[in-house]
């Protein structure tokens, strides 16, 4: 493929920054890529897995004469690192991000950023519920959808290059405004993350069932949760604290409406259950046909003996 | 393989009593199976599939002769099923059935039953998003749990030839009173499916959120709760209904922890949200390592250019 940078910059090396390093070598996008993570640890593992082709603890290292800046750091870390790489970045430099949340991000991020260079806020909707730089694979991105939400005035052409950048990873590319952003993923992403979390936390918590029979018995449906409640700890404590607005505003809902649900199963209210339960099934054959997922039973987990197992 | 019984009547033929019917042919583990159910158009749809040997639209009709008597319909409609096979049951014969609550079956039912049968209540942990007669496919019971809940004083010859049927099946057999399996799949499976049906109903009525935006970015952790809410209407408003308890104790724990949650992501309490966050993640191994999830990265769902994929 076209070298598109000669020299990227990652910050932070995590699930979305080592599958993005899969990437820009795998496609050859950039002549060099320089990985900066404030782990020696993480550091030394990024080194033994190849993901790069120089290696330092120093953002601000990281960033000199870098073409493309990828900030890829739990929300709440943003700032220091603004802090630490702002002097350092070569004018006309891109500087992008990946976090879940975008106007804290933003608020964190944009004040320290000097004039001369071109900070696009971004966010790719893709990951695992594994975290670390061995977490990361080439691919992660083929398909799946990158949410930009610029600043009034951005440079059309370094918006352009950032684009192709993403679409060359399989990417296909939106935009929207920042407090949009965070109140779709509110929803789509954070909320279900959040109420996974508290499930599962609910079911170690009881006295009556053991934990053993939580786990013997939890095909049953509460597995499907736990995938999501164990998603890297510091990112997600990180979005909560981040995306907080938004978030309250979906849970009072979510609540609202639990509330009615549990009211209907109280006074035995089966029409109110049955509308409900009819509803929801609509929504899932709609992100099938959207090519969202899969349409095989039980995301496709192997079953034994079924003819498409 | 062997034959286990020489009639097997099935009632109901929706997932979970076509998947029955599936291996009993598979394995050869019955002369006849005798197929009944309420609608004339599934039981047509059942006879396309040739899933029996005779179909009828009468549950009396089926269990005539019969030495093991399956009832796979939802659990509210126990009672009537009940009462209608009654009077034509074979002595000896063995009936079972395959309901997500146990309590309220047995009060259903077994009341019903004359004395010179075995009812041996039951309830297989397996299933699919899917329903109706050709959601079934053999094998769906391959390494799951079926637990029974047998009334004191039951015969234990009749026992052992049902843990036989199940374990032919490919089933694990467990022993439970009533009351704790109700507790138990209230928090593994019942509370899971209430919470999934809910927040995909808070999603759908949102109004600063498109029902396309939800559907095109639900990849980010929507979807996983959308398998659970296309699950049977019918089927699951009958749950709650019928081991309303046991679901509505689960529905307090849930909110109170879910309110302890949010009143820490309100006073940005990052300590307490890391907590609960680190705790789950160790759940979710324990089920990998028990063998109850595939550890692959998103369920195992394909990404394009992984290396297991």
């Amino acid at each position: 493929m076209t070298v598109q940078f000669d020299r990227i910059a990652l910050i932070g090396i995590g699930l979305i920054g080592s599958s993005i390093a899969h990437d820009i070598k795998r496609l050859g996008l950039a002549k060099e890529v320089v990985i900066a993570t404030r782990s020696a640890d993480t550091l030394k593992r990024a080194e033994e897995l190849q993901l790069g082709d120089r290696y330092t603890t120093s953002s601000a290292e990281a960033v000199k004469d870098a073409d493309l800046v990828i900030v890829s750091v739990p929300v709440g870390a943003s700032e220091s690192v603004a802090k630490e790489i702002a002097g350092s970045l070569k004018p006309g430099a891109i500087v992008t991000d990946v976090g879940s949340t975008k106007a804290s991000v933003i608020a964190q991020m944009q004040p320290h950023m000097p004039p001369h260079v071109h900070f696009i806020p971004g966010h790719p909707l893709a990951g695992t519920e594994k975290s670390g730089p061995d977490a990361g694979f080439p691919g992660l991105f083929e398909g799946r959808w990158c949410i930009f939400t610029p600043i009034a005035g951005t440079d059309e052409a370094a918006l352009k290059r950032l684009r192709q950048f993403w679409e060359a990873l399989g990417s296909k590319v939106d935009e929207m405004d920042p407090e949009h952003h965070d109140k779709v993923l509110a929803i789509v992403s954070h909320l279900p993350h959040i109420i996974a979390y508290n499930i599962v936390g609910t079911a170690d918590d009881l006295e009556a069932v053991t934990e053993s029979e939580v786990i013997k018995y939890s095909a049953s449906g509460f597995r499907d949760f736990t995938r999501l409640a164990a998603s890297d700890p510091t990112m997600w404590r990180d979005v909560c604290l981040h995306n907080k607005d938004a978030i309250l505003e979906m849970l009072a809902r979510f609540s609202e409406d639990l509330a009615y649900l549990q009211r209907a199963i109280r006074w035995g209210e089966g029409d109110k259950i049955f509308d409900l339960f009819t509803r929801t099934r609509s929504i899932r054959r709609s992100i099938i046909q959207a090519g969202q997922d899969v349409d095989a039973p039980d995301f496709g987990r192997p079953h034994p003996l079924e003819k498409n197992a």
